[in-house]
């Protein structure tokens, strides 16, 4: 299992600068005052598609073969790293195959379809999705581009941090969230890489909590059916993410619903911006948590701002 | 009746920087692509309190003698500018006085109280909120800050144009919303004095359209309790306002609801800013007449992003 290292991460960050967006970082004083730190948003919710996705997405696609450019790619995945790769594909002339379940909103379908890429339905279940996508690369020879448990992808995810520390040297801490793990594996392996000294947490809800169980017991253990308002942190930490998370994080906290949800409402009422709710979990955490950030320089990714304002957790 | 000229707002600006957000200028390149010309979007959403009205009742506020400061200001209103007016008084020492109806949101009644100001309550009715407005003046001799009928308001107002054009000299166009006509009447002064060649456009609903109907028939014609989405626009211009609006305005449009709420929601989704319904209202004006700004570099300002985010309009 060969672990990206902050060059491989530098490299992918000259590979795609061309491709995705500079994101702001934002401040907040009355956030500061209240959380009683001094807060540095890393706004990936401006991301193109709204979400870090685009950059691990655009990393994979710009890392082919021509020969494999020319077979395209392949991806499982219903929500932000599906609109990812499609608009990456699309951008670099690389037909790109979306597996998703039949159910799956159409606002996200038509969102895929308007980037250009073809989808294949199937039933909702893991097992139909993974034998989809297995047939598809057998019949086109597409290359798989998994949105979490693949080394050019979480070399893309760790640009967000190589961005951010590169405008915000004197960060104390560092919060990522995590769900699959490839945000938190690129994050730790390049504030690692840049500083010893920088504190890394990760931000899980505590309704889909299997990095803290895995991270705590030593044994990678997935959450069954996990039901949480962080729609982008269902799923679980892959054998390549949690050896990574392993190795970089110092701690992992966990978020109530509750407070997923008043932190996103707060970022929404006080900073106008929209973030969806798997960004606030990062913001949740130091809310549960204020005696440790307690006048801390404290980064935080705001992982994405793609939200269905017809169903408001508020 | 002295109008505002060029050199009243630059000095009004100078006095008010330090207390001031310097607010960004947005672009999204899928709107430009959508609406077929360059759009620039002054984000007055992330000024304090929320709210372009910050800068006028902070220059309001500044321009007071050290006499009129210890007597304090009053004003009567239940929306943004009462807040601006709490904040902007309470940041300089001054006593501020909010008269409200008994009926307004809870929610903007803590804001005015968290910043410090002394509410009033008085019956929901125009006559009410002016006879409660002038007791106090009687009594306390606080000096009077009319939302938008008052010269160093207006100044104030104006500076958020002079920031715009700071960064991009090469508009063609500027639009802006118009309720009171404060907001425009500060920015057409601005544009006006820095370049004749830029054409001045003001937004309006269709449902409160009484400075349409002023500017068409050169007759000052205020709404009767108009309804729409876009609820910082119900007020009527004032004869200052009027005035100044005749002079420097080339045309006002009008949107529908419809499309005030379709281009709310279109900010919201791609460009992941919170703005509110009266901001939507410039986007909605390029959205009914894509022919007349086609091609053209236009700035637009967004007014504020204070939404009430349980009632919202999609």
């Amino acid at each position: 299992m060969t672990l990206p290292t902050l060059p491989d991460i530098q490299s992918a960050h000259k590979r795609i600068k061309p491709f995705i967006h500079h994101t702001p970082v934002l401040t907040s004083r009355q956030l500061n005052k209240m959380f009683g730190c001094e807060l540095f948003f890393k706004c990936e919710n401006f991301q193109k598609v709204g979400a870090f996705k685009f950059r691990g997405a655009t990393n994979a696609v710009l890392s082919l073969t021509d020969e494999e450019k020319k077979r395209g790619v392949v991806t499982h995945s219903s929500g932000n790293h599906a609109a990812a790769l499609a608009l990456a594909a699309g951008m670099n002339g690389v037909k790109a195959q979306i597996v998703m379940p039949e159910a799956a909103p159409e606002v996200k379908k038509k969102a895929v379809a308007g980037y250009g890429a073809e989808i294949t339905f199937c039933k909702p279940t893991l097992q139909a999705r993974e034998e989809t996508t297995r047939m598809i690369m057998e019949k086109t020879g597409a290359t798989l581009v998994h949105p979490y448990n693949n080394f050019n992808v979480i070399c893309g995810q760790g640009t967000a941090a190589l961005e951010l520390l590169g405008e915000n040297a004197d960060l104390e801490i560092v919060v990522a969230p995590i769900g699959g793990g490839g945000l938190m594996s690129g994050t730790s392996t390049t504030v690692r890489g840049l500083n010893k000294n920088i504190t890394v947490i990760g931000a899980e809800p505590l309704n889909a909590n299997d990095a803290w169980k895995s991270f705590t017991t030593g044994v990678l253990t997935p959450s069954v059916n996990p039901v949480t308002v962080a729609d982008g942190l269902l799923t679980s930490l892959s054998e390549l993410t949690f050896t990574i998370i392993r190795k970089n994080v110092d701690e992992i906290f966990t978020a109530k619903e509750d407070s997923i949800i008043e932190c996103m409402l707060l970022v929404w009422e006080r900073m106008k911006i929209i973030i969806e709710p798997s960004s606030a979990t990062v913001l949740a955490i130091i809310k549960e948590n204020p005696g440790y950030f307690r006048g801390k320089k404290t980064g935080l990714i705001l992982s994405g701002g793609n939200v269905d304002f017809r169903k408001l957790p508020f």
